[in-house]
C-alpha cells in the first residue's frame, strides 16, 4: 500500500524536474513552451478552435492569443474558417509547422530518454498506458473532496 | 513508439489536473499545498534543513520561511539544533503534525483514487514503480539537450 499523496508527489515531482529542461530545449528552436506544446497539440487534432487549443496547451483562452499570435506570423499555424460556423476559426498545423516540430524532436526525445532512460520499450508502453489511464479517469472525473 | 513529447506532456496533464483539485483538499484543512508538502516530507525525512526542506517540496529557499513559520507557530513542526553543527538548525514533525497529516489523509485518498480509479492494484504498484525509478533517472542526470 502506497502513502497517501504518493502518487500526486511523484508527479508532482516529475513535473518539476522535466519542466526547466522542456522549457530549454523549446527555446533552442526558438520556441516558448506554450507555442510548442500549441504546435504539437495541432498536430493530433487538426481544426480545433482557439479556446480548445488554450485548453490542451495549459494555457489561459484569454492569453491564447499572445502564444498563437507568432505562430500565425511565422507561418507555423494557419487559420481556416469552420464551414458550419460562419464566425469560428478553426486552427491548423502548416508544413512549416510540422518541420519545426521535427527539428526540435531530437532535444525532445533526449529529454524523454533521460526520464524513461531505466524502463526498457515494454515497459515504456505500460508506463504510457498507466498515464493514459490516469488522465482519462481524471478528465472524466466530477470531483469533489469529501467534507472533513 | 509513443511520439515525441507524449511522455512530457502526460506527466504535464496529470499534474495540472491535479494541482487545483490537491489544493482544494489542503486548504479543507487550513493548509497550503507547501505546507501540506512540508509536512509529508518531513515525515519520510526527519531531521532535515529548511533548504533541503525547501527542495523537495518544490518551493524556493528564500520563501521557505513563510511556508514554515506557520507551521512552527501552530505546532507542527519543531526545530533543534544539529549536534553536529551548532549553527545548523534541523526540522522535525511533532505528534501535532503527524495528526494532521491523517487528518488530511481521506481527503488525498480520494484525491488518488479519482487518479488510479481505473487500475488495480498491481497495476498500481507498477505504476508507483516506474514513476519513482523515472524521478531516479532524471534527478541523478547532468542533462544538456543536444545542439540543434
Amino acid at each position: 500500500m502506497e502513502q497517501s499523496g504518493s502518487f500526486v508527489y511523484l508527479i508532482k515531482h516529475l513535473e518539476m524536474g522535466l519542466r526547466p529542461r522542456f522549457i530549454e530545449a523549446c527555446a533552442q528552436g526558438g520556441m516558448t513552451y506554450a507555442q510548442y506544446t500549441a504546435l504539437t497539440v495541432l498536430r493530433h487534432r487538426p481544426g480545433i478552435t482557439s479556446s480548445e487549443l488554450a485548453r490542451r496547451s495549459f494555457v489561459r483562452a484569454q492569453s491564447m492569443a499572445a502564444t498563437v499570435d507568432p505562430l500565425l506570423e511565422s507561418g507555423f499555424v494557419r487559420r481556416e474558417q469552420d464551414p458550419a460556423h460562419a464566425r469560428r476559426m478553426l486552427l491548423f498545423l502548416t508544413p512549416q509547422g510540422e518541420r519545426k516540430i521535427d527539428e526540435l524532436s531530437p532535444s525532445i526525445d533526449s529529454l524523454e530518454e533521460l526520464l524513461l532512460g531505466d524502463l526498457d520499450a515494454e515497459e515504456r508502453k505500460q508506463f504510457a498506458g498507466f498515464l493514459r489511464r490516469c488522465r482519462h479517469a481524471m478528465d472524466g472525473a466530477d470531483y469533489r473532496p469529501p467534507a472533513p
